[in-house]
């Protein structure tokens, strides 16, 4: 019970109490904790170290196993390649092979453990890595790189090869990239361009090429990490690792599959502290993707939605094509913090500012009407007839003089504004060509976003590959679509870590109270009764009816005196599912009469059914509310999850339900019921009062609180219904499942 | 009442019925109906002309009022692409200038009456048209073009000044495009592309410049339209002149709104019976969007979900991006009818073959996996352990050779097969290059559609720019979302075209029955009471719940008699709203006491609320049934409108509902509760029954047939619940508002 009051307990009076129970609060800084060790209270790590690749990307010294330099074996474009990429990083590069002196005219070595020197960084060209792997951990090589495939992605066997290698490496301290990558991180990186870069990281190298061809369009790119089947390093390290280089403005991702859900989400959290933008495709938002993809890489996907819901909680940027890969981390990588949310579109065309303000309005973005004042200034300069707004439309940018800068500069000058979109339909020289100059000179003067859609389909025209993509302060895009998910990704980033706390700071480390006495209803293996999972949900402090169990008529004709009439009486015991169905709840009893008859009933047809019961629970009648459902479940990848949803038929018909992923704290808690598509019945509708949304969110706290505590001991926990009273009355569990693991 | 079986009548039999009435069925056969001046029975066309614009887009002679070759003057520039044109074209051009005695050599006319010859075609660039217009239909000049802005985009004054020039033409005979258009008509074509062509419809010049682009990637336009603001001339007309086109493929439009929604569909109804795709931006789907653009064209936009829907009952394909609809009507244009709706992905990766599978099955395209036979067939050519049961991972195309020829032809050749995909990320010389050759010569050789997304975002590469844009065989795509898009669109095109039957060939033409018992009930700007409401719907055949109208307590508990305990009893009278928030409802009685209590509560609660009664309704009770609600309503643009959705607190909470526009037929009244998201509530959930589906459909059709006899006497109708009842059980109008016109 929530206390004498039903009511609902503020966060504040809760987190009070909890600390008051003996536990202590995750640290006030942001940061790394003071102990790395870390644990939550479901064993489940609170912090991940960032590995240090520095010796990876920039190693001193590199040694190249299976080294050629004879024609036409595949090993020697490769070895070329390296040879290469060593210079350019400044690395001594030794050849290693049993039988060649020398290879490109470096002296070779016969085996590993001739090395001149000790090696930061090995590739492996060879068939059979495993004997190698054993030899460099010998020689303290730190870091492997693993091209052979043939591993996890193949199926069993594969899968077992992949696990000697992995504990290869566990052993060796060693940190290995692969099996079954390529040649991505030896890349030749355009040195020429300035200012922040995207990262990428990929687990096919050929979808990470749109993003890599971006280095063509003048966008820098500083690394890129081909994962492979992440037999060590994985997606997260690289994250990690990224998320602290400040050359690094935001890191793009290609996901297949994620090794482990927790160390990306640790990285995700990692990035969202440090303000990096993290943008991500993960295959998986079907089952054939998934299909194909686990064929792939040999990885789980997850269930799509919870990689969704927990991907938004850090703040990843989830996007589905590589076009909008490369668009939004390009956007995200190189612009500033905005200084507003509003959006202007400036535009020569009536037409163009009306389709874009649509398409941009329906995306969710804000395009806030100008000041009177702001009008009459533009007014100075473009016709009175036309509309200056916001869509700005100047009927066709003024070429002859100094106007258009005027114009631009005045919308870039408002406060209310943020970002100015200018979407090009096509050139049309020379209008094109003056708007396009004049946007990238005025996007130099201003820590705006200065935006602009080039809509022609060809692409090679000058002002396009000259003009715009020869600025970096101008983002160029080539469709609208693209345009307003990039700008809606950057806004929606920067309110996000502005307000970001990390939910594992506040994560809880110890169990509560409610913890002892739950253990002791935990049933191994078993469907918990309704009476005993009730008193588990009491346990947690989430409110249940009045009820007694009772074994007998009479039992319960003086029950149902106690609770107080009318009642709902149901059958209990381990194991009985659908009730309703099989006709064992009675509700609406009035009298002692009703009471003692459905009693007989209720054990009659028990009997009938040959379903075992504990005893009959008499319960009070809970009728006005919203019927909710609050459960809980667990993800392959991402471990313990808990949902909110509508209850009743409505559950089953619209699935209509949120989803996060432990640990979140009130405000995501919240965020869900905000995100269900009924949530206006939690509003009052029809006339009902507004329902006791404090009194739901606090039930989702303490649900999650159950599955970290238990999570290794619940298979299934529902509350179904959960009746959310008026404001101010609290919610009560009407009904629970409770399957013990 | 349905009869006295209380069942669902088919369609064949209620069919059957109407023409025992008296009424005419449509004609059977496609085409133009006998009588071109056919109204359906609400008096809107049933038939729409074609104009005939040969001469307009292939004149013999034009005149250019306002010809001017005086340096700086903006005519000057106009008339030298006009003269540029009409030597195109082959057309004898005649400048008018009261002034000017010629024009760049060619002798000018002082006025239109001075014209040397019948002109096809007047462009005028004069400022106030209107007293040219009146010479030129003096003159018997077929078509004119106003360039002049200032009219119906500008307010009120500019409409009148718009309506003036409508009627001029229309007393003339002659035909007007514009005002506020340009010169896009007239545009240089290329003339060195072959095949099918786009022809292109615009509200904005600008915005038809992406698509016109398209020739620079050597796709075929054969027509552009700038229709302006539409004072004669409109899109609809335009639609089905390219639909007659022999060599038109796909008509491509960007509306931002309608002159007139019935002519659209009778357009596209047009379109539909010829098989031509009409594809389309339409601006409005948010209130900015809408108000924006009725600033720039002057016209209403429309309730966008009844855009929507009848766009989609026409199969017209919209899109959102204008790079959407270059891509879907490009492919549309060029690709022939699809031998099957298998689409199978052909990539060098898996990982790109699993991204794309992944979201080609979101959007809804079938991946057929390829039988045991064929998968061994490409085991021939492919390595074992890549998969190739669809995506076909070929791990890298083969260069050296002729297998991965071999490869395409066999999917190819595959007749689960209507479409092959190549997801090209970008390029990697000389694999990308051989693959690229070996897909554009499949192409020549099948009859297929076959595919390919480029996905550098470069764009300047040779394979791209020569091999790919220089095949008409190959659809070429820069990003994964437009090529499923438009794969889609191209799919359900041919699926809606081959299933096509014309909702205006069985349009009812005169009033049934019903209609002479409805008229009677009808009070001019009132709402009805529910019991006259219930009569109208029982005039239409639509059950209603056994009940009697009473005005004593005493009649009350006969009726309750008669009708059959337990009963509902509501109060009945003009403009009664909000009846059970009043408490002017009373279910669940069940004897002569509770009835005669509740007669005495409702009219004290009338009386106390000032509630005029005609009486107390006495109903049946009916409770096992899914609630939903069907009603009809005006949209602006087209007129009445059916709508069906889920009943009860869920349609305002989730506003779960789907709309038509009449006519239609059956099929589309069962799609509308196909598109529900609440429709397995009818399937019958929780061990329900399933719900009486073709009572529901057929008292849809009853209130369409309502509407379109009715309809200028009805301003709203809304049935509200209507109890649809188990499956062969009908269903019930609980509660119906309907107010008068």
């Amino acid at each position: 019970m929530l206390g004498s009051t039903h009511g609902t307990l503020t966060t504040d009076s809760r987190r009070a109490r909890v600390i008051a129970c003996g536990e202590q609060p995750g640290p006030a800084v942001h940061g790394r904790p003071a102990d790395v060790d870390d644990l939550d209270v479901s064993g489940r790590p609170l912090y991940c170290d960032v590995p240090d690749l520095d010796r990876f990307f920039r190693p001193e010294s590199v040694a190249v196993i299976g080294a050629s330099d004879a024609e036409g074996r595949p090993n020697t474009g490769v070895t070329r390649q390296l040879i290469a990429w060593s210079e350019r990083v400044g690395a001594r590069l030794h050849p290693v092979h049993p039988s060649r002196p020398s290879v490109f005219g470096i002296p070779c070595r016969p085996s590993v453990a001739d090395l001149p020197e000790q090696v930061d960084l090995a590739v492996l060209l060879v068939a059979d890595p495993l004997p190698v792997v054993e030899e460099l951990a010998e020689a303290k090589v730190k870091f492997a790189v693993v091209f052979a495939s043939g591993f996890a992605e193949t199926g069993e066997e594969g899968a077992a090869a992949q696990d000697r290698l992995t504990a290869a490496v566990e052993r060796s301290g060693m940190r290995l990239l692969g099996p079954n990558t390529n040649l991505n991180a030896f890349e030749r990186f355009r040195e020429d361009l300035d200012g922040p870069a995207i990262a990428l990281i990929t687990q096919s190298g050929h979808q990470g090429r749109p993003v890599f061809a971006l280095q063509e369009l003048g966008i820098r790119l500083s690394y890129w990490a081909p994962t492979g089947n992440e037999a060590d390093l994985e997606t997260a390290d690289f994250i990690s690792y990224f998320a602290e280089r400040p050359e690094v403005g935001a890191i793009a991702c290609y996901v297949e599959g994620l090794k482990d859900g927790r160390s990306f989400l640790l990285a995700a959290d990692r990035a969202a502290r440090r303000k990096v933008p993290v943008v991500a495709v993960k295959v998986g938002r079907t089952e054939t993707g998934a299909r194909t993809a686990a064929s792939h890489t040999g990885k789980l996907t997850g269930a799509d939605a919870v990689v969704d819901a927990a991907m938004r909680q850090y703040g990843v940027i989830r996007v589905d094509g590589l076009d909008e890969l490369q668009d939004t981390s390009a956007l995200l990588a190189r612009s500033r913090p905005p200084r507003a949310d509003g959006v202007v579109v400036y535009s020569i065309s009536g037409g163009t500012g009306a389709h874009f303000a649509d398409l941009a309005t329906e995306a969710g973005l804000t395009l806030p009407e100008l000041s009177r004042a702001k009008q009459a200034e533009l007014h100075q300069w473009i016709p009175e007839y036309l509309s200056v707004a916001n869509p700005v439309d100047n009927g066709g940018h003024p070429v002859g003089d100094w106007r258009g800068r005027k114009i631009i500069d005045a919308i870039l000058d408002d406060p209310a504004v943020g970002v100015l979109i200018c979407p090009v339909t096509g050139p049309f020289p020379p209008l094109s060509d003056r708007l396009v100059q004049d946007l990238v000179d005025a996007a130099e003067r201003t820590d705006k976003l200065v935006c602009v859609v080039w809509g022609s389909p060809v692409g090679t025209e000058l002002a396009y590959r000259e003009v715009l993509l020869g600025s970096s302060r101008v983002a160029t895009f080539r469709t609208v679509a693209n345009c307003i998910t990039a700008v809606r990704a950057y806004l929606d980033h920067h309110r996000f870590v502005t307000g970001y706390r990390s939910p594992f700071d506040e994560a809880p480390r110890t169990p509560s109270p409610s913890f002892r006495k739950a253990q002791a209803l935990i049933r191994p293996g078993e469907q918990l009764s309704e009476h005993a999972a009730k008193q588990l949900l009491r346990a947690y402090g989430i409110r249940v009816p009045r009820e007694q169990l009772v074994t007998s008529a009479a039992a319960a004709v003086r029950a149902a005196g106690l609770v107080g009439y009318p009642v709902v009486m149901k059958a209990s015991g381990a194991r009985i599912a659908h009730k309703t169905e099989l006709g064992l709840v009675k509700i609406g009893l009035t009298s002692a009469s009703q009471v003692r008859d459905a009693y007989r009933e209720l054990t009659d047809i028990a009997r009938y059914e040959d379903v075992s019961l504990d005893g009959v629970l008499v319960c009070q009648m809970v009728e006005r509310g919203v019927e909710m459902v609050v459960g809980a479940a667990h993800d392959d990848l991402f471990g313990p999850t808990v949902t909110v949803g509508l209850g009743g038929v409505l559950v089953e018909v619209l699935h209509d339900t949120a989803v996060r992923v432990p640990p979140f704290g009130e405000e995501q808690a919240r965020d869900m019921c905000a995100e269900l598509r009924g949530r206006a019945l939690l509003d009052g509708v029809r006339g009902r009062p507004p329902a006791d949304l404090d009194a739901l969110v606090e039930v989702v706290l303490r649900v999650q609180r159950m599955v970290l505590e238990l999570g290794d001991d619940l298979a299934e926990l529902d509350i179904n219904p959960l009746m959310v009273l008026e404001r101010g009355q609290g919610a009560v569990a009407l009904d629970a499942l409770v399957v013990c693991r």
